[in-house]
């Protein structure tokens, strides 16, 4: 499934953020990002369902790929129900400034984080906005938002096939989705459905990662699988979205996102995933691709 | 937290999609029932967040009141992520007529299910609406829906506080919300949110349930707790919102729902609440509400 921006290329433009609407070969209708932001590659993760652990999986991608030596910044698009700024114990509030948004870093590793909840004078506020106020403002947290220079900017959607993950699919430049799941075959289901809303959309889907697959027993060294048998490779041979890894549920990764310090938690097997993304760029573009708007 | 249908009730009227719009003396604007319903209680069940098992609850709730002799239907408000009817094993398509809409029954238990991926081809096409299209869809899912004569109608919300909750709570006429978390301090900030949300809509809510508490090991009979301690109680104090209920995660629930089968799930500890609803709407209304359009 080749993208826009892979079309824009071939077409021997670079494509993303130009703001040049009128003259897109692919009519995409992409907001320009800021004019202070450099963004190499831009990821959403996305799920169909609620609850998976989507916002732990761009968390903890986000975590990898910045010890990696990666610059990283996450936009929150899940208005509603933000939870990125709370994994990472970013408490301190946000004001706008006619020079643009100050962005707050995460204390250890210093990710860049965007996320409605830190506009509320209390977090949990409830955020009780229509779907175009939230188009609105995941768009402003792409065009008016500086996040400089940054090798990858991970986008955290809501779950499901609505306004949000629509807007953020007609309006960013994505050089790619990943999808995660859960191994409930309704979480299955709407994977599918998700997979489809992408493909319809003509952005790249980079692969899988099935979450909460089994949970090891304190006691006995049991797995126990919760959710039923992980069923990540028989999707992925459906559908042919690569499984690009495979989490367990693990109580500590609770307690550290629950804490704020996601940060000290060390994931197994997200480093080949980072890996994965880095030579999936490589080979699919030989130039570096900026959306730095000219 | 009086809704606006006990304001109604002081003021001696019968309230409850009367459609009187302009007479409505709460200024409500809630939808018309279709003629053919006449419905006693109308429960929403809702989550801040997605994935805490919202959709087993409100199924366990209507398997449980109808086990009770309850006549029980489930209206499916999660229009982009629908899992009731996979959950009751319902696959039959819906269609409309010039009559109304025809309501699959669950196989078992005879629980009316209306949902909008009853209307799709394929279970796994997605539905890529925007906002006003879903809000309609729900309403005509109370207006243009011959429920017929139920005890209760659970309507199963969407996560978060967005469009969609939103609607059902301007719509349609609610007795009062339960509300589902898990123990995830995240989940629990987010069920915060819900609650104040709720509370802004003027809705009575009903209670807080709290699913996924812990697994058990199958070998060693360890109680797992997966996503951190219980925080229901915790939650109740604060909010003052009474807990209704603790639920486990249950692998076999989990297989029984992938299986279309959850009407053989017989679960512990909604028994309880299902005789706490029915105690708790004896003593706030001395008269059935009935719900029956003049």
């Amino acid at each position: 499934m080749a993208g826009v921006k892979e079309e824009c290329e071939k077409a021997g433009k670079q494509c993303g953020a130009c703001g040049e609407r009128e003259t897109c070969p692919a009519g995409e209708t992409f907001a320009p990002a800021h004019k202070l932001s450099q963004v190499r590659h831009l990821v959403a993760v996305m799920s169909g369902k609620g609850g998976v652990g989507k916002s732990s999986v761009s968390a903890l991608l986000a975590t990898t790929l910045s010890r990696q030596g990666c610059r990283v910044g996450i936009l929150d698009a899940d208005i509603t129900g933000p939870s990125i700024p709370k994994l990472f114990g970013i408490k301190e509030r946000v004001e706008g400034s006619e020079f643009g948004v100050y962005i707050p870093k995460s204390p250890k590793l210093g990710i860049y984080v965007m996320s409605a909840n830190l506009f509320l004078e209390r977090e949990d506020d409830p955020v009780i906005w229509r779907g175009p106020i939230i188009s609105n403002v995941i768009r402003q947290f792409w065009t008016d938002v500086a996040w400089g220079k940054l090798d990858y900017l991970i986008v955290d959607l809501p779950p499901g096939t609505g306004d949000a993950p629509l807007t953020v699919m007609q309006s960013l430049p994505l050089d790619g989705v990943i999808i995660v799941s859960s191994p409930q075959d309704l979480a299955v289901m709407v994977v599918r459905k998700a997979i489809r809303m992408v493909a319809e959309m003509k952005v790249p889907i980079l692969g899988l990662v099935e979450n909460m697959t089994y949970v090891t027993c304190g006691k006995c060294g049991q797995k126990i699988f919760a959710f039923g048998e992980p069923q990540g490779e028989k999707v992925a041979a459906e559908t042919g979205v690569p499984l690009l890894s495979t989490l367990p549920i693990d109580p500590e990764l609770s307690r550290l996102g629950d804490e704020g310090r996601i940060e000290d938690y060390t994931p197994t097997g997200l480093e080949e995933l980072a890996s994965t993304l880095e030579d999936r760029f490589k080979s699919s573009s030989k130039t570096a691709r900026l959306l730095f708007q000219q």
